[in-house]
């Protein structure tokens, strides 16, 4: 990260939804971002806490940013990709449901700007990815186990982490096994186990707060701003 | 590895240590290494399990061998280092208390034979050194503790091992604190964490049996065998 | 528990402050509490969301109730006893500083009604309390070891709940070691560890979110109504 | 436990076995203990460290005892019990697979003398029980969830002991889910995990070597000796 550019110009999409108040209240405790507006379906107010808020009709009139962070829904999501092609702008989402014909628009806007989709924004679990790889590519012939616990609302099992993380050990030649806890509140916990006669390695990481994804999705969009055109992950954009 | 290889020719050199013994026992489970002669102080059978046995001052005449391991004592150290020269034999040693002038010995060695050198043998926490130093890097601003737990009889604290992860954090970048356990007959325990606003990881490695150093030290001799010559490190040979 | 019994009617002293906002909240989702008013130094509004609230010159007017939660500061802790006493009501109080002369008007207080005065309200820890005091007594000659884990501001180490553990640990005949760790934004960890041979008890509680002390005290007041004059502790209270 | 009584004289009964052995090795580092004799199926030598060996057909003719230890199997299972009711000597007996009829016999066996059998003779798990009855008759609405780590040659899953922790989670008003790992050579660990919104207790036991059963089946023995006829739980023999 260069230490003296000037703060990333951020755009949050989506901004009355759970995430987009969370991103608004954490980009605001940072000096290398500030908010150049919020837009969302409706607006109640134009200016809250000195930041220009707009309906989704008004995209076209925002201020000038470097990066737009995008937590909205599908109906949405074609509005603000073409806005940060338009704008040369990167672009930051985490809104599922995409339909195909979406996903190939993020494709050909990624030939323009720099795009990062990802459904888990957390930078730890991100890192996690990196280290199971290693891991399971370092330690061939040991037994991979993983665990993970969510709160019982959480009805689909494993994890979709969970499984991106079999997928990974697997490119590390490991074969995965799982099991799963539904229990209180949790917010998130897995737990990656190898284990060889006399010894075993465990790498665990636990979410105690789901503000993690907003700082996550704030971390790349700072990294973002300023790269060649493209495809990004969380992992491209680690220290 | 190319499995193709026939076994190694392993030579035991200490062989009648706890080390010694755990090494010829792990071996004749192997495949891929033979072992062609067993040296200590003294011998009492010629032959045990099929196995020649030599005492260390018949060291010239051992069969031939393409890696020796040598868990001996310092007296002993010199004699091995040269009988690995003089038949241009990989050399894998965990002895200790080495003098300033046997590891200038161990350098020159280093100039015609590979040569291996560690204080841990365990596989699980070569591979976890490579996993902090990684985590270390790529979560800047997080707070990294390390705690280790041993058995009551291990008198220093922090391990060395803890020092050792410590050291590897840093050069990630990260400042590690450090907190010690003495309990039960503990193998030996150590956990980073790095932790984070809402979120944390926990890297742990635990060993159980002391046969891992065995088992790490003969993965190295296998590894290491028909290398170029140079100092190695149990990183450097994991897959 | 009673389940006939009418909702238990609770004052809450201290409500501005956030474990007062926390008890409110918490109390409202409950079937078995009704909210029979709000106290705090300065009101704004006389009602909120259906709750009638008081200033603290006004407590001798508010309407009857069944047990009064306390969380306020030492210069407002006299006027809730005395009206407690008065109105034959429970009392359950997290202030802390309280001076000597008042620890003493609380135990002439617990003459007349039910007390309970604790630091922590977590029923977890709690419920750890009485099984470290059991498994110290069941595993005399184990090594016991405590390990706590905070928030890198908390200051004083190890923590109170700590030392608390070590004392009951100590009264079942263990000796406890401490190691305290400060990272993140951790709300609370404590590990009891009891070590033998070839074997380990962990006990471990994990606190994520500050909630559960309000839900701790109102767990209290709803097993404090109806009981004895007396003294209780929150394992006086548990099922 | 009367510290001034004389040691318990022991009768090992099954002594050529893993767990014969491990309990004469393990009894000659006590002082509270004299081993009485040592009973196989076969007998090579007479003597062996001292400790008079018999074979099974001579069980009429050892030395007084106190107790007995029996590991052995079904079939010379009567004898040890008619040999343990005819000298009035407790009987600790961890041998399975016994046929009704046998149970029967050893019902009627408690009405004469002191009798323990069990199927795990951890004490840390014996303790453990009794920790988690307690902690889900306190904790009443909370989650639990059982999580059990084996070796990978153990076939049955959940472990004996994992559904014998969530009968007695049951009892104490807990319904338990369970999930099992099987890796590397764990010797066993079992996790209990309580989870409330907000906060959690986790009740581990880990055993890490398999001479904590013969140790427990020692510890029962000191303390049956002496006691009224019955049937006995290593639970009961907690201090």
């Amino acid at each position: 990260m260069n230490e003296a550019t000037s703060p990333v110009r951020l755009l949050v999409h989506g901004a009355s939804g759970r995430m987009g108040q969370a991103l608004l209240r954490l980009a605001a405790e940072r000096d290398d971002i500030a908010i150049a507006g919020a837009v969302s379906r409706r607006v109640e107010a134009r200016v809250v806490d000195g930041i220009p808020h707009f309906a989704a009709t008004e995209l076209a009139g925002v201020p000038p940013f470097d990066v737009a962070i995008d937590f909205s829904l599908p109906e949405a999501f074609d509005a603000i990709t073409q806005a940060c092609v338009a704008r040369d702008a990167a672009l930051v989402s985490g809104t599922t449901g995409l339909s195909p014909g979406q996903r190939q628009a993020l494709d050909q806007a990624a030939g323009r700007i720099p795009v990062l989709w990802a459904s888990n924004f957390s930078l730890g679990v991100a890192v996690l990815h990196e280290l199971v790889e290693r891991a399971a590519a370092a330690l061939p012939g040991w037994d991979c186990d993983i665990v993970e616990a969510h709160h019982t609302r959480k009805l689909d099992a494993p994890s979709g982490t969970a499984l991106t993380l079999g997928e990974v050990a697997a490119r590390g030649g490991a074969q995965a096994r799982y099991a799963s806890l539904r229990a209180g509140d949790i917010v998130g916990e897995h737990t990656v186990q190898f284990t060889a006669a006399g010894e075993r390695i465990e790498l665990i990481h636990r979410a105690t707060s789901r503000d993690i994804f907003a700082r996550g999705a704030l971390h790349a969009a700072v990294r973002l701003r300023g790269r060649p055109a493209g495809h990004y992950s969380l992992r491209d954009l680690l220290d």
